[in-house]
């Protein structure tokens, strides 16, 4: 706590002392710890800046899409890998998606404010994509191939579908190529955000590889 | 529901009609949907079932030891992605673990019906696989190499520390290796979850490579 409040004078943020209830009330989750932070509403970039922010680092455009992901830990989970994995951008859809709230917040350890969140239609970016060479791979149980059977250097965008009913067809339809992740045990599937970490780390491996 | 009366039906499971109090008192999580299951309690296997588990199936043993993982959620997904990968078991040491309560149960969507669990001393574990020409590998901040550098192949032993601390220095010391996860945002470490699957995915993927 003490740390924190050094950091928060330092840096000039105000800081309040005030009780539990109101500590509870502010906290969505309750598991506030005796502190909560205020910040600002999440506020979403367009697919343009996500674009101008890898070209700004002189990289490719490596950018996650996904299709309805609703759990809250799940997409905190994606962001902390994805921040990780160094990915310029996530694009979400203004509906039928998780939003990146305090739970989200939360559940990526801060790494959310650390990437750049889209939101817009899915299919309306991954045309634009597409047209802008950057190759739109899809992960879905039906994939043709296993996922480090396809090239995944150069410029990417890995289309991620949700927890229950996977790619959407239409956006599978649009998709360059569609990978599976082979399922060797009982189980039919992974999670999706342990999927998604499986796959964004063979595009960091294939990179690291191809510069050797 | 209907479905799940059928099956127990159809397997001699025997189903009895309570009201929501004993359903609540009952289920430790309190999000049991109007249905739960009463189990025998989790039987721990040993290192030597393990072993002969993966000797049955003519397979090089693929085993992972998780030092002090302790956040059930992360077991459970753990132990779900080790099903994918068809990990033949889990070892957890006795101590200072979290175990396979139904927590874990519901967090692996039921693959931890499916994995043979383990529970010993780590130390005298790793000596034994060691001895049995099991390659030993660790998975930690400190490693000297990335994982996709290490030759995943054959027989292995995966140790993964756990949320707070990683391998400790003595399981460390143990290990024929350590690898570790490159992480090229700003966040300084993964999930323990995200982080073991993204490498039990990669011994899938070079063992894959060495039979083509």
């Amino acid at each position: 706590m003490e740390r924190i409040l050094s950091l928060a004078r330092k840096r000039g943020v105000p800081v309040e002392f005030t009780d539990l209830i109101t500590l509870d009330r502010l906290s969505t989750t309750r598991r506030h710890q005796g502190i909560v932070a205020l910040v600002q509403p999440q506020s979403y970039a367009s697919l343009d800046k996500i674009l101008a922010k890898a070209e700004g680092k002189g990289e490719d455009p490596f950018i996650v899409i996904l299709d309805r992901v609703l759990d809250p830990q799940n997409l905190g989970s994606i962001l902390r890998t994805a921040d990780g994995a160094s990915v310029h951008g996530i694009l979400i859809p203004k509906k039928g998606s998780a939003c990146v709230t305090s739970a989200v917040h939360r559940a990526s350890m801060g790494a959310s404010a650390h990437v750049t969140v889209g939101r817009g239609n899915l299919f309306a970016a991954i045309k634009l994509l597409r047209k802008k060479r950057v190759r739109v791979v899809g992960l879905d149980a039906s994939g043709e191939k296993d996922y480090f059977d396809a090239d995944l250097t150069g410029p990417l965008a890995l289309v991620v579908g949700g927890e229950d009913k996977g790619l959407s067809p239409v956006i599978k339809g649009k998709c360059d190529e569609v990978v599976r992740i082979p399922m060797i045990g009982a189980m039919p599937s992974l999670n999706v955000a342990i999927a998604c970490a499986i796959i964004l780390y063979e595009k960091v491996r294939q990179d690291r590889k191809r510069l050797e």
